[in-house]
């Protein structure tokens, strides 16, 4: 059994990477998504092991200092963070493990793992990003401009990842991002091992 | 519309490499199959323009002077090449162009177009090679031993390809084949058009 990719999911707020992936997870079932550590408190119906790992600030710097994160932040007061024992223990077990993260963790983890694979979710257009948040109405027009012109600003980086997935149709989506993360298994680097072996047998025959 | 990509599939010989191709063709309408020019004569049913541009030798060295072959060499007194012209109409309407090329032209093809995509198809493995090649029933073990022994040696270089692609099932071979290539449109390195236009409306907005 081969080893699981790591990936990487980036993406604009409103781009639907949360719905890209919760389908991703349900049509195939070579997946499994990274669960964070984080400091802040749980909210109603959140479970411990499922939405997040909770965890005290005490137990949260213990992480850092052992060095049991892959990579961490702090927003707002509360610390968030990808705990490597999960990641590698579903990356052995086969399965590709998505961690859905923003860019400046992106590209602190393809420093560390450099044959991770970094996708980036994009609307189809500014504009339709805009209407998306415009709809979900969970904020006034105004602070929705200034959260489109951050997220224009915070984009630098974005050429450092490998693919762009364009969230216009959500199946059409999810099959575009599981033939990207399937073809990645195919890459020669990942499979010097079989073509050794195949040279050798060919020789000695 | 986006310009299609350049694939060169190479393999070894008996990796069914031509059904393989012939099956994508049939089963996916966004490809076409690059047609060589060459000096041999037209053996009984090939058609000119269908199998082969063929051409005298004159009017070949013509080609080559005018640079209108993208790569060539000759085999067992034979020009074989592949014409500039009908690749890039190809490429420029949109279609994926394959060439299927042996791995030395191969190398030669990414020199000059960085971003064409080489794909490697394989057997399983060694033995299955030359169970396929003994059923084919066209040479004499000696022979068959022989050619399988100088695929061994003749497979320098193939780490720079892109893809390894196992051909065990032919279908499973061709849809993982179809991924790989239209995953590659989702590169980003293919796509800064899109990015920076949904940058600067994100940032104007």
């Amino acid at each position: 059994m081969s080893k699981g990719i790591l990936v990487v999911a980036s993406g604009f707020s409103g781009a639907g990477k949360g719905t890209l992936l919760k389908r991703l997870l349900e049509k195939y079932d070579n997946y499994a998504l990274s669960i964070s550590a984080t400091t802040r408190a749980p909210r109603a119906g959140e479970q411990d092991g499922r939405e997040y790992f909770f965890r005290s600030r005490e137990e949260f710097e213990a992480l850092i200092q052992e060095g049991q994160l892959i990579e961490y932040a702090e927003y707002v007061g509360n610390y968030y963070g990808t705990p490597r024992a999960y990641v590698e223990k579903q990356l052995e077990s086969g399965k590709d493990v998505i961690l859905e993260i923003e860019i400046q963790g992106a590209l602190k983890i393809k420093e560390m793992f450099a044959d991770a694979l970094l996708l980036f979710v994009s609307p189809p257009s500014a504009q339709e990003l805009e209407r998306r948040l415009i709809t979900r109405g969970t904020e006034d027009e105004k602070r929705i401009q200034n959260r489109l012109r951050r997220a224009g600003e915070e984009a630098e980086g974005i050429d450092a990842y490998d693919y762009l997935l364009i969230n216009d149709d959500l199946e059409s989506c999810v099959d575009a991002m599981h033939s990207v993360i399937q073809s990645e298994h195919c890459k020669i680097q990942r499979n010097l091992g079989f073509v050794q072996t195949i040279l050798q047998e060919l020789k000695s025959l």
